[in-house]
């Protein structure tokens, strides 16, 4: 895949790889060591999003990644993302990728190729900073992805205890000095919503969401907030194309 | 009826058959083995989408396929189907096609003319499981559809439980090897919305609904999500003709 | 009042012999034993549709019919269903029709000329059957109406009872081999809404509905479900005239 | 005040005597034993309709009326009356009207001056009947008012028993040969609502509201509902003059 | 400050005093002993309102009056309103006004200068009335208000209490002779909202509201109801000035 | 960075020093000893503006500051702030500046540089108050931020707690002298919205928003209440640039 500029491992940004996302993120990328939360409806290609940042990050900037996956079973990722021309399973076996599985595909323990796995309902936050940590260590990994938080933060129905144990879940991905995705579920499908409790608490939310423009349906991109960098947060049209996400940071969207 | 192309039933794609659809489906089909939401209002015509699914299966495709009902009764479905020329008791007969019916008419058990039958009250998750693939092995499916799945997840009021048993069924609709649809109500009638909490979990997800453009209601097909596929998520216009469900494809809806 | 063709009672369908309504479903009438949801605000016109179902099966195809009251006293109805010219006390003399009264007058036993009679309170489903066969024995009905369903499903407050008690009556209500409809009242007044859950489970939902376009007030008359015929799902403009209910099937409703 | 045509006590209908209001009720009134709803906002002239129809019933048709007031003090409510130029203590002299407090001024029993009295916290169904009859007997009236029936319904927290407690009102309102008025406060603004449970029970409905036309305020009458009678159902332009309501029976309002 | 014609303190009306309000009041005022609710958003100028009737009362009318503040301490109020020219610590020492303060800032007893004091956790009716009829005493008031009710209204969880107890304040403010605001606090934004219990129960209700005008925010006066009194109920714009608040009677508010 | 005039420490306004603010504020600045809310969603520089206010306060107008963090650490905001050319930590060893971190991230007691520090489960009232305090008492603060106030508030699940538990800090704020900066969290995006309690409890309310306009985002700055000061109450453009938060009084939001 085309991806931007080469960077040193040792740079303030990380960046993302995904066409014309850095340059709305002042041309550098994520902070690094932030956690940027991913908010998006049902097709709106999150776990693309969130796959292309990993698969960048290990192809082009020798940093290896986490997947922490609460929906999709690794082999469907692998053979999804085969059709942008990624071939995670190589990742894998270079140790440049690790996949966590807490989908609910369960397999014997002796089929184990790359994979960790960990049954659903035993998926509070000890367990999930274990095995996050687990993965780190297998890999040695500078990125982290979570998909999605969702499951985790539903486990938690009194509200103060869910802001905790997210909180606690940031302190702790702050430790692993990984750079991080959160993916979430956007509620619903209007411009105008209510914020969830998690874009106070991350230090960034990218938005990516689906409007009509004159009889069209439009994807929209959105930087909605970057701390420690000056991002542009107008919206931006992107694109789910063969090669993966593309987004257009100089185009409008007229609403 | 009108069908797409014969295709080879180890393809990677399962065509629905359906006019239009497979060509949005990016002329290829639903991704095998994949379990897809289709969600519409009441009179959007759900239910005809999904036996003419199984029809076009059995009879162009060489597929079985197994129809689990909830809400409606098999004899009422196998007469409103008559309408658009197809006749589902000579598949049955055929062993192409088995109805399970968890709707509220009960026949005696000697009535058992390619039946099976369940009550409504012991319709939990594991018996579910069951007759789905009691159904497949009988016939021995590749297609199978649940009309619809509400009452299913209402049965689990917690919204943790809820997303539990549904993620179970996934699962374990994964191992039948079939390729599924699961037939869900929406809630309301505008064109912004709430996701229900299945079209995350699904691998893709269909919309039929019903808007007014200009003075007219139109019906809007749309695929919302497909995992694996690059589709077009564009919203098109279908009708229930007198040859069951047709998109169009190339057409525009206006909002 | 003008009714539409003389039909057959063995035919498929069962013509309402309202004006208009007959050509909106596909020229023939409500499939024969379906039961259909008629939904309307208050002032819609619900019970004069109702009352003009039964009378035109009286009157015209020798069907007699079973009217179940909820809300307006039998005396009411009779009295203001005379203004249209409907002498209902005659149909109830020739045993043509009967009403079930379930509404707060409580007559003595000894003034039962035609009428039967229960309390409120213990009106559950098993009592609603009773009296519904009851009822349909008396008058060999082919046509029921119960005014409103509301009280009946709001007697269960827990949403899964609530659909398996509705579930229940409309699986009785088949065996009765009655054409019959369930009065329903819609909750709010937008053009936009949520479905009640009953709109799923009955085999057609019919909504009469007013709207206000340009300055005036708009009666609009829309078949939203009607399975095994392939109606026109139009909105359509109605009025309540001297002559009761007068739908328009070829004029439009502009919104 | 200026009223209508002057009725014979016997008539089918019962004229209001607001003028243009029983223009719109077929130029007849308000059918004779009905209890209609009349539901408005703050300050949409409720109470002064209530009061009018009294008083046109006492000194136009010989008919006398019970006026059971929960907010106001009987004392406000005449003050307020005069500047109408309507005498209500010399209507309570001569036995044509009579009010029964339910309001929160408690007066001594000994100043009972064509006052009957009960407190609030006992207001329950039995008691607001008791007290309905006796005012009733008292002036041998024909029309009575319940102003406002919200406190009432209040007490029954659960809705299944507000209903039946509301059904029961209706029905012992009927056994008294009066014809009535139960004012309703509306919940919110906007030109869409939802229903209140009472428009469903009532035998009419009747809307007194408020809205921006153009950059006026202007205040708008409906009768939603009204059975036994065909009714104008457009919203007409009303006012709050020096002599009470009027209303425009040939106006329109624009939205 | 500019007040309008002085008045004579056995009238039947109130004189605001506020620039254009009394104009809007057909030319009079409050009804006397009418308690009146004057809703507004944070910064609508609710206090200033209050605090404008209390001090035109005082200077202009021989009325003194009582201020009842849970939000504001009365320092803040004091400071707050000399830049309105106001000095209310003159008044207070001419036993023209007195505070009542039930806000946060607890002043040891020996420093009660002019001012009553509770804590305010034992703020119930009982005590509010309590304090009230101690003011009055002390400073024969005519005039009363309380800033805001909303705190007193939410110590009563359930609605039926609610609004007994609010009745129960109007009843007793009733016998205090005086005429009364009320200060609330609206709950949204909107032009169309939701209505507010106490709306139904006050003699009066008054809004002062912020709207986009084009582009620019409008201040909006409206009294909404007051019995007894033919007012203006249009919606009028408004402006704080260095002078306190002044409404344009005249003026029209485009929507 | 850019300041406003110079203002002597005894002043009764305390300048913000972010342009173009204090020119809404009456060219004052912010009444001394107020505490204002700061209400802004994810991305709309709360943090940003909270910390310009405590740097220009130090280093312009000699006034010590207090930032009580619950959401950031402080050694990202350090790093976060540079970018605008802020040496926070260059204040911080002068005392000019200091930090209580109720943040996630636990550091040991031994490496306490300037920081202080408590855990989140002991967060309540009492504890918010010592540490405030203590943190004003140790650098002679004049001015306090508590970012956000959120988690605070939602400790107390009751309402009436809430809002006791707010005035009881808002009456210890007003203690320590010091003019305070609460940061909120909005809870939508849309124009029209319902007010948070705490609107009402603060001395003034400032906005922090994000419209979309023709098809830009663009930030709007609004001060909706301010008491003691006639403050232009418009709708502003503001800006997040290289140096911070930039406010344009003299120009419009369309919307």
């Amino acid at each position: 895949m085309r991806s931007e500029r080469v960077f040193d491992v040792s740079s303030e940004y990380v960046p993302t790889g995904i066409p014309g996302v850095d340059k709305i993120l002042a041309g550098k990328g994520l902070p690094r060591n932030h956690t940027v939360l991913v908010c998006g409806g049902p097709g709106s290609g999150k776990t693309t999003f969130a796959i292309q940042y990993l698969y960048v990050g290990a192809t082009q900037h020798n940093e290896s990644g986490v997947y922490v996956t609460l929906d999709e079973e690794p082999n469907d990722i692998r053979a999804n993302m085969l059709k942008y021309g990624w071939d995670l399973q190589a990742l894998e076996a270079e140790h440049k990728l690790v996949f966590i599985n807490v989908s609910p595909v369960r397999i014997a323990p002796t089929e184990r190729t790359g994979l960790i796995q960990i049954g659903m309902k035993e998926f509070r936050l000890i367990k999930l900073l274990e095995v996050i940590r687990s993965g780190v260590e297998e890999v040695d990994a500078k990125r982290v992805v979570v998909d999605p938080i969702t499951i985790f933060t539903l486990q938690y129905p009194d509200e103060v205890e869910r802001i905790h144990a997210m909180r606690d879940l940031l302190r702790d991905l702050r430790k692993t000095d990984c750079t991080n995705l959160l993916i979430s579920e956007l509620r619903g499908t209007g411009w105008e919503r209510e914020h969830q409790f998690e874009e106070y608490l991350t230090q960034g939310v990218i938005l990516l969401r689906t409007f009509l423009r004159d009889s069209r349906l439009t994807r929209v991109f959105q930087v909605e907030k970057m701390r420690g960098l000056a991002i542009d947060n107008q919206p931006r049209p992107y694109e789910i194309s063969m090669r993966g996400i593309e987004v257009y940071p100089n185009a409008t969207v007229y609403k």
